[in-house]
């Protein structure tokens, strides 16, 4: 008998219809002889209906009252969801984030979880009852305030859930079957993949895989708490992520991702010497822009160019700080591009097998694409390229990487 | 400086543009200088919508996971005002049933208070925050649930707040503009009370007045809470509840009630002798019918027929009490009537005043109006007539008594 923690998103409970399907399903899941612990996100939209209300109610709603009014939201289809349990037989009890022992720190809109006091779920299950929690929220350890884990956060619950629970899996039902090879909507030949380890869903979910939240992946991997990435709608198997089978034959390359997301600022002309970065990169910081990629190229002239990627929200806080910085730092010119895309291979196989990076520059380079930035970790490498390029860059490496093709393993 | 409870019911915050203006009256409260501690309702009809949601995944929803979802709606409207709140400069801060210290029992769907702990909400006062609070809901004394103080719980949650916080008055806001003589829609012109006592508006409320919740009235009564019914659409000073006072001339009639909602049951032929109405009420009581009046004949023959009117969606239950009793008690037959309302006449002067009833009971004969029931208590007199009489009835007594004609008090 296994213990399976099940996280439901948003369109998997978006009406009455799909949670009597959850019902149902959970109640197979516990025919099989599992026991299982529910999470589940606000209906549909409802998250963004709450945010649209806050708007309209207020200029500049504090932190404290969004994370109280979109909390409200998983809550309410906790007990929905526990409902529906109960109409198929099933012993629910919903929590919300307080009563399921979700200790966070005071920072609303996006917590940190501090600890997780899992004895009322403990106790339910063991009495044979499924806990459904809502997800993303906690308690605030001092203020005892409510507080909401962020976007994707109910990702985060669940694989907290499992870590504590020591659950053998955390399954994660979504409205897309799995972890695609690229994205289908581009590359109408992606495969799904059966599994790829935690490091590859990191760096995917870093460069454009949207789900699952990338926070949760991280936890997974540090709490070695199993990923099943799965559909609600077709109730196939889907995407395992687990920790790297060192006996395992692996793809050099497992998939191909995009991001479309972000924008280019280059820092121009800068005097080669130490510290320039440090002053760029605090001041951005302090202005909580989110820098991503970074490139810098040292030039002959002694000057250099530092290039970055940042959200395209954030591009005028990141050109008002690099342009307040130019003068101090002595930069001949600052420019902004909006219109730029990343381009990423992803694979673990990557470390053990060299030439991917080539074949990746050959690729483009044969579809006439130019390359602008260049970064690399242990098991990817990123191109930012034109944004009207991306389509044709993802499936030429699509191809050339004979992601198509299946895999036996 | 005053301490005001101010309660703001779902059409008060039934959309961003109202609880918008709430937020304005409420920074205009402190500009007079006065503490503030509002409770507010769920927007609109947001409970019967989460109602309907739950109809549609369960059979029959839990009580429990309904207090979860029910109190949602609360909670979000309490987050939504209080962000409004501080948009207009106002430093507010929203609270749960649970946060802001309800404990109560088990009840679920009807929980009742067991002990309200002011300490936070004190502590909000004393750092000038204005406390927002959901209404109508608590946290379970053992279990730590969530539970919904019922229908018109808002208004309960408002008094017991004055009451533990020792508030100088209690501000119901509402979609009327106050307690009138009749009901408008019926006495066009029906009059706004300035004021009235505890008793009569208890007696109004027992007898068909919708608002305030009955039960607020009883505990303000019982803890001496001034209560202020007034509109949150015009702002205006509305009718003021509050104890009895001996040195004032009292009105003999305050007003005129009506309720359409009952069914009559007539046990008849019923042998005269003790406990058998005892038995009677028991049985009832057992399958949760709520039984109004009760009416009992003596006949000369030594049988004698009971009357008792209940909600009309009881009725089906109560008929079906009465039929298996019938046998047992011996009585001779069981007949059910839908189709009649309760007329009442209700002031705290009648007790000084005899002839009341004679002037009552001649003003419905005058008017071809048979009474088909009445039942008294110290300060109120009900009939029970045809149905489609009602409106002439409360039009016919509402002239008699004069009550269109403004007191000077």
């Amino acid at each position: 008998m296994a213990l399976i923690v099940q996280k439901y998103g948003g369109t998997s409970v978006a009406d009455p219809e799909r949670m009597r399907a959850v019902a149902d399903h959970v109640a197979r899941t516990r025919r099989r002889g599992d026991d299982v612990v529910l999470v589940v996100s606000a209906m549909g939209s409802e998250t963004d209906e709450l945010l649209h209300l806050a708007s309209q109610v207020s200029r500049r709603p504090p932190g404290r009252e969004l994370d109280m009014l979109i909390t409200a939201g998983d809550r309410k289809a906790a007990a929905l969801v526990a409902m529906a349990l109960a109409d198929v037989g099933v012993d629910a009890v919903s929590f919300t984030g307080s009563q399921s022992g979700f200790i966070t720190d005071t920072t609303h809109r996006n917590a940190k979880i501090l600890e997780v006091r899992g004895d009322r779920l403990r106790a339910a299950l063991a009495a044979g009852r499924v806990p459904v929690v809502g997800g993303a929220q906690g308690v605030s350890h001092e203020t005892h305030d409510v507080t909401f884990l962020g976007r994707g956060g109910s990702d985060t619950t669940a694989v907290a859930l499992a870590a504590t629970l020591q659950a053998d899996a955390c399954e994660l039902y979504t409205d897309v079957s799995g972890i695609f090879t690229a994205d289908p909507r581009i590359v109408p030949d992606a495969r799904r993949l059966q599994r790829l380890s935690f490091d590859e869903l990191l760096e995917m979910t870093a460069t454009g895989c949207p789900k699952p939240a990338m926070r949760a992946v991280e936890f997974a991997r540090n709490h070695h708490v199993p990923l099943h990435i799965r559909s609600s709608f077709t109730w196939e198997p889907g995407t395992w992520a687990t920790e790297e089978d060192p006996t395992m034959e692996q793809a050099i390359i497992s998939a191909v991702t995009h991001d479309t997301s972000e924008a280019k600022v280059t820092v121009a002309g800068v005097p080669d010497k130490p510290g320039v970065a440090g002053q760029l990169f605090r001041a951005l910081a302090e202005r909580d822009v989110n820098v991503d990629m970074i490139v810098q190229n040292v030039s002959l002239e002694g000057t250099t160019d530092i290039s970055f990627t940042v959200p395209r929200e954030d591009l005028d806080a990141a050109l008002e700080v690099s342009e307040a910085l130019r003068p101090e730092v002595g930069a001949s010119g600052v420019t902004a591009d909006p219109d730029i895309a990343r381009v990423s291979v992803v694979g673990a196989g990557m470390k053990t097998h060299p030439g991917v990076a080539a074949t990746m520059f050959e690729t483009l380079a044969a579809a006439g694409i130019n390359i602008e930035m260049i970064s690399t970790s242990a098991i990817r490498i990123s191109c930012v390229v034109r944004g009207e390029a991306v389509d044709e860059a993802v499936q030429a490496l699509h191809r050339a990487f004979e992601l198509d093709r299946v895999v036996t393993s």
